[in-house]
């Protein structure tokens, strides 16, 4: 089959790889139906290091279970189902509690021997604790926002709900990209009246207000913090969902969250040390945040995209061929595309 | 009136001050009756630069009302009287949220014009939000837990309060100061069944676990982090109340909390950037604490300490006059005393 492997930074390639087949009885094999490219693939393009073996690519996809090993039952051949960015067995004590993330048997794609999503075919280890099976037909035009569930819609709502975004918190959200965006969205479905949306890229923060954004702030730093500031009668927002994950944004994060607030994260860190003394301590400001278990999420958020209560799906600007993942990791990394889906 | 002063690191000295008086019609005089030497005095005892002005100390203390001003309704001249470290209107909606530490209009003893509690005695600014009642006469028994309630053990509790202990959490507390103690009794006094207390000074830990520490764990950086997760079934504690403020104590949260956990400090950070990237984000850690609102926490904690249901007045293990204070710094640097009580 074909799959999209990077092996270096800039340096993306589909390439020929052995079909996947069952290897527990535990595992499925699904065939990809939609894809799409993360911004969390952005951060390898740009910094790993050249390498001869390269690495699978793809943590998102929706597809059709094509053959099922003999110890899964809850999904089986034929089945349209979603696959959250971990596998898990959904039953261990960390399962049990939420944090489907740190699983004790579960693990990432693109390592241990599984496979990535940009793929035709992804084997799926502990299907029954990973794949959901969606009540759609494999050409049904939800399927984008369908897609979500596995990633960008889970991991905004993450964002939300660890912050306790709710109708009488404020909320500013920094990162317009598609986690930016659908953070404002799930922050708009639990309730919260004022959502200030950091970016600086007017056809993303234009989205960002029909999802539910009730101002933008364009300016970043010193600037973008007085903005927050003045829209809030000096204070901050009481919840900050910080959705880039690169140094500076964590600062502004500090700098317009209100006393006894919160700032979570989602974005993932590229960086290691940063300010937690006085700053972060004085005002009793919580941090908190980490890779959501969209798993815990997929049954509470499925309903909305049903219903057409959400749209997801709108964060996806550019459908593209899996030949042309190369060129939609460009798009993306050039700000051409928001979010890119790939239709194996 | 007699006070205590600091010029620097290691030279506190008692000296003659103007008595206070009423400067405000909100304001109240207190005859002090007991005051403390807290841990974080011991900070600018390391490190203060010396200074010819110096800078008044003290901020626990317990006393007499002796006047109180035109717009004081709440208590009256005669009655016996706790202070809080901070002083608050208590009725902005930072105190209204339970967030006195942020009150708009509040601030801190030793600063502002406002002196400090280890004096003979203290003008009292927002005396209604500030001071609270105490149903027992000057010469109660009980006075030193009751003086706990105006940081340590408002602090401790904060402390579990704020790491989400309940029945369902194992806890560590990093610490053997009277704070960390206060933490265990305070978990205990929440429900949590599993202990933890990490700390090296052997009648301290000793209290502890009178207090209610379950384990006592004396080896300090990985050592110390490999017999928690001994204790722990490797998995680490769901709460970890650090309650020293240095730096290695953060990597000792770091390590010994469970995925999914949350890292609780009240001990003031003496430090400015830490580790907070993928050791923190990606096993989901919450990172909260602060400066403990224990104005908030005074009416709850009270009934217990009159019922004797709880004692942390054991704390204390030396008691002064005001003239030795300077010998009281000296005796808890020196690791002499654990909490030094100061009687004018």
């Amino acid at each position: 089959m074909r799959a999209t492997f990077m092996y270096g930074a800039g340096d993306v390639r589909v390439i020929d790889v052995p079909d996947p087949t069952l290897q527990q009885p535990t595992d499925a094999l699904v065939r990809v139906v939609q894809t799409c490219i993360c911004g969390s693939d952005l951060h390898p393009y740009h910094g790993m290091p050249a390498t001869a073996k390269g690495t699978s690519m793809g943590h998102e996809f929706l597809g059709i279970v094509e053959e099922a090993g003999s110890d899964v039952s809850t999904v089986k051949a034929g089945d349209v189902v979603v696959a959250p960015f971990a596998w898990q067995d959904n039953t261990c004590d960390y399962c049990r509690e939420g944090l489907q993330t740190s699983c004790r048997n579960g693990g990432f794609w693109n390592s241990s021997g599984v496979g990535g999503g940009q793929a035709e075919a992804v084997r799926v280890p502990l299907a029954d604790g990973t794949l959901v099976k969606l009540p759609v037909a494999a050409d049904s035009a939800l399927l984008a926002s369908l897609l979500t569930l596995s990633d960008v819609l889970g991991t905004g709502h993450h964002a939300a709900l660890r912050a306790g975004v709710d109708p009488r918190t404020t909320v500013t959200v920094i990162g317009d990209g598609a986690v930016g965006l659908l953070a404002v969205l799930s922050a708009k479905r639990l309730g919260a009246e004022q959502i200030i949306l950091m970016g600086r890229h007017k056809d993303r923060t234009d989205l960002g207000r029909e999802f539910g954004a009730t101002d933008v702030v364009a300016e970043r730093g010193p600037e973008g913090i007085a903005k927050v500031r003045e829209l809030t009668r000096g204070d901050g927002t009481h919840a900050v969902l910080e959705c880039v994950g690169h140094l500076p944004a964590y600062g502004q994060a500090l700098g317009v969250v209100r006393p006894g607030g919160t700032i979570s994260r989602v974005g993932v860190p590229q960086y290691d040390d940063a300010h937690i003394g006085w700053n972060l301590f004085g005002p009793n400001i919580t941090l908190t945040g980490g890779p959501a278990p969209v798993r815990n999420y997929i049954e509470e958020l499925m309903p909305d995209i049903l219903d057409g209560k959400i749209e997801p799906g709108r964060v996806f600007d550019r459908t593209i061929s899996l030949e042309d993942t190369p060129d939609g990791y460009r798009a993306m990394d050039q700000r051409e595309a928001l979010k890119v889906l790939v239709q194996p």
